[in-house]
């Protein structure tokens, strides 16, 4: 390709309204270009890596036994009201009506389609197991798009959906999906990891998430250093084995005024934090027997919400409780709480259940208690996971420690169960001869949103590095000059053609532009390898080779240029 | 890929609800489903299709020097707005809200989205031409959806825009539009015409349509046999090149009573219908001089609405006269006219105008005229081209003479002139530095359309028969009983995995089926080449060969047998 011939649509100016960098660079890069809130063109730099992205996951499908289908991105209503999804799906969900005044959806996931079809084209345990997928426009009405394509309104996804006579076979179709999965984060060359996550209101039981890490990821992603263990945060058991030590010093009573936080206090005693507790108190389930919980966590953890809220004593949605209320009940204020004589459901967390010798509040305003021992001084209680795992934390598969990365979230994977095809009736007849309602997976990837992740792994402030796998060329030209010097012109033209013979990928810029121009948009898209022709280096018979993600620069003869660029 | 793997979906029983013979054989084969009026799921089978039409489409538009996009379904409804074409846009904009009620449409094609692209993004004529194209779906919200695939409300469509700084830029891009599709229509293997078209609501004056040729098709292609020359039947000009003999009878009135019809009039009188001349009488333009208009064809000629709503007499739309209003006011009934003595303005066509001695209605009920000459016997009437060709016809264009037949649109191309870059201000700095307006052209192909097209053109009463460049499979292995027989089985595994090292699309019909439920099966598919496996054959090392498309049969030895398929 040539740059006079392309749309190359580099710019200068970082966009004031973009807020992360892989939107910044996409504008600047001319990856995309916002058509209105969430809607964005896909801009031919942008088409040729999203191609590739989408080529390397239908290859993966495929090998794996997938399936390739188009379903329609209009829906009718009445499918969604067969799952009562019309109903329980957001706003996100948006509901149009045509010239008829009939209901439909614009599809932003294909369940009900896709458990329609199968219902009604197999009608046997002998069709099963079976795997349809698509790559296809989905859209889902944002409240609030942002981050460009990275939470966008209409966007590409890769969705799969796998039906089974049993759960056996789910559990084996998973697996087989959770490694193509891998296989396609490996070749599109991205730092990744699968994590255990919440299957959340899909639906079903097992379920993983597939990040790409990424500083600027809004997720935490806790994984061991030494197994292929990886939860998100949220879900991350944090595991104790310590045994708690006996008490070895007596309970006592001591002022503390004015100290009402953790920090406060272990400095006012002059102890570590690791030597209290903090006592938070939480609104307790609608038909649990007191109005709050207490929550005992070692002073230097995080509580996990996550985790509090599937306790049966706890409200759920998770709330804490407000401090008047609990003044009210318990007499004193949030920083003087503790579990000793405290007249309230009392949960402690696992860690916070090994300290012996340790400072909590002593329920009266102004007053700790140390040298608590659990057995000895507190009544009643029950240990539970109930905080965010940290960095050091021991595995929770007992490899290892385990380590926090930022990640963006780009695919997600779930073992659905029979959620939609019980709700849609949607069976065979099984080898017995009865009727069976099937198990169902699902499996997505968000194809557009892979593009932003990688280059939120894969920049620097020159611009986007791209993973060779994914690049929208492989190679630039880079003629210096080249209007004004016959050689230079010849050398680019036959370089030019000489890749093109080779089946490389490259974009010769043929324009008449200064060399610093060409150079800063050429590193702005992040074309991996780069040939620079200059009048010097032609004097020797070389050009220079520039490569991007290494930011090597070497000589290379000018015969040898196909070859090295092939044999990369 | 291996049949119980995948999801063949072919049905034995005709649909009911199918009118055309694609749409029957899209639903039997495998192709798509009904999910809701006009709106289709694409089964494997028929994807496989899509997708290398798709690919086709693709590789040659690049080879165009097109460039690869991707616009939004989804567009705002401003851009509509200033393009007035919110307003001219009939119901088939589906017009939807999103959640904060702002106005969107669902794109039926995307003029709009694309010249604001390139206002924002080009700003010299050294950055012209420009050619943009995308495959993308479409939504037109049909009232009557019908003929399955063929006209149904989400599609796919290839659409390109090409932006230029004259018309003699626009003239040589629309010309190499022009051979990429011919290109495309060759090598997808199908008989086709391009035929010069209306350019209707889209605008601009240069259009020509492409059109797949089927017995089935809803439009008349008249065609040269002796040039490329082709037209819509719509548009095809009749030309008339015949001297008009001299008089050589007396006018006579003679009494018709009861015949009212040309082939009433032609048997009473004992002569040709070509001897007669027909008058018909339409409505008026609006600020014409009288209400009606006469138009007068040879008796065996057809009224083309098009070429005569062109004429500035004649009402557009074009209607005819209600009999009670003409009877009132000429004083006799439509089967009694004739242009002696007429008192209304006389359109005669170019044919008709070169009779001699005609018989034609004498304005009286019961009464005809014998024996009429146009100079002599009729006052005032103009000359014009008002019918619809006929076989035989000379072509216009001087080479030839025309031959009609049934054609389906499948792709139209436009010279759209400065329509839509007026409308919303699109254009560049000139070389001499000074704003101008761009001149465009737009090129559309219905890639879901040709699909059913080319099953139109191509099946016979077993099922389809793709042409090989589109076919879902290139083989299909049909081993008889394999699983009774351990060499069969053992055969057709090898044969298998030999054509998938061979880089062949193979379907092995590993289902344990009877014989005659896969060989229908396949044929009804259509799969140009199937290899039967029999133990018959087997005893002589060989296996029969089948050709879909000539229904050749003949024995291969096995170990040729890739190599006779690959060398197809």
């Amino acid at each position: 390709m040539r740059t006079t011939e392309y749309l190359l649509a580099t710019q200068k100016e970082t966009p004031a309204d973009a807020e992360v960098i892989s939107h910044k660079l996409m504008l600047r890069a001319g990856i995309v270009r916002k058509l209105a809130s969430g809607l964005y063109t896909w801009l031919p730099t942008g088409l040729r890596v999203l191609n590739k992205v989408a080529a390397i996951v239908r290859d993966e499908m495929n090998k794996a036994g997938a399936i390739e289908i188009s379903m329609p991105v209009v829906q009718p209503a009445d499918l969604w009201q067969e799952s009562k999804r019309w109903e329980e799906y957001g706003p996100e969900l948006l509901r149009i009506k045509d010239r008829h005044e009939r209901d439909f959806v614009l599809g932003p996931t294909h369940e009900e389609v896709v458990t329609t079809l199968v219902k009604n084209e197999v009608s046997s345990y002998k069709q099963l197991p079976l795997n349809l997928y698509q790559i296809q426009t989905k859209f889902r009405d944002e409240v609030r798009p942002r981050f460009g394509i990275m939470r966008s309104r209409e966007f590409i996804m890769k969705d799969a959906y796998s039906f089974h006579i049993d759960g056996e076979s789910l559990e084996q179709t998973y697996q087989r999906m959770h490694q193509a999965y891998c296989n396609i984060f490996e070749r599109i060359g991205l730092e990744y990891r699968p994590v255990i996550a919440d299957s959340g209101s899909i639906g079903g039981a097992v379920s993983h998430e597939f990040h790409v890490l990424a500083d600027s990821g809004e997720d935490d992603i806790a994984f061991s250093d030494s197994s292929d263990y990886a939860a998100n945060v949220e879900l991350a058991e944090a595991v104790c084995t310590d045994a708690r030590p006996g008490a070895s010093k007596e309970m006592t009573k001591v002022a503390t005024p004015g100290a009402t936080t953790i920090e406060q206090v272990a400095q006012m005693l002059s102890i570590d934090s690791t030597a209290c507790v903090k006592t938070l108190i939480v609104e307790a389930a609608e038909d649990a027997p007191h109005p709050f919980v207490a929550i005992v966590l070692r002073g230097d953890h995080q509580l996990n919400d996550v985790k509090a809220s599937k306790h049966p004593l706890i409200a759920s949605p998770f709330s804490m409780a407000k401090e008047e209320d609990v003044k009210a009940h318990l007499g004193c204020h949030f920083g003087s709480i503790g579990p000793v004589n405290l007249a309230l459901p009392i949960l402690v967390d696992r860690s916070a259940a090994t300290c012996a010798d340790f400072v909590c509040g002593a329920n009266e305003d102004g007053q700790h208690f140390t040298g608590v021992d659990w057995e000895r001084d507190v009544s009643d209680f029950e240990v539970v996971d109930l905080r965010n795992v940290v960095p050091g934390d021991a595995s929770p598969d007992g490899k290892g420690t385990l380590q926090i990365r930022k990640g963006i979230e780009v695919g997600h994977i779930f073992q659905l169960g029979d959620k939609y095809s019980q709700a849609m009736n949607c069976g065979v007849l099984s080898e017995s001869g009865k009727h069976q309602v099937l198990q169902m997976g699902c499996y997505g990837i968000g194809v557009t949103r892979i593009v932003a992740a990688a280059i939120e792994q894969n920049h620097d402030k020159y611009g986007i590095k791209w993973p060779l796998a994914i690049a929208p060329f492989e190679v630039a030209i880079i003629p210096m000059n080249m209007h004004k010097s016959h050689r230079i012109m010849e050398t680019a033209l036959k370089l030019y053609a000489d890749f093109i013979g080779s089946g490389v990928e490259v974009l010769f810029d043929d324009r008449k532009e200064r060399p610093g121009v060409m150079f800063n948009d050429m590193e702005l898209i992040g074309i991996p390898h780069s040939i620079v022709i200059g009048e010097r280096n032609l004097d020797n018979q070389q050009v220079e080779y520039k490569n991007r993600l290494t930011g090597e620069k070497t000589l290379i003869n000018i015969d040898e240029v196909i070859a090295f660029i092939t044999n990369q």
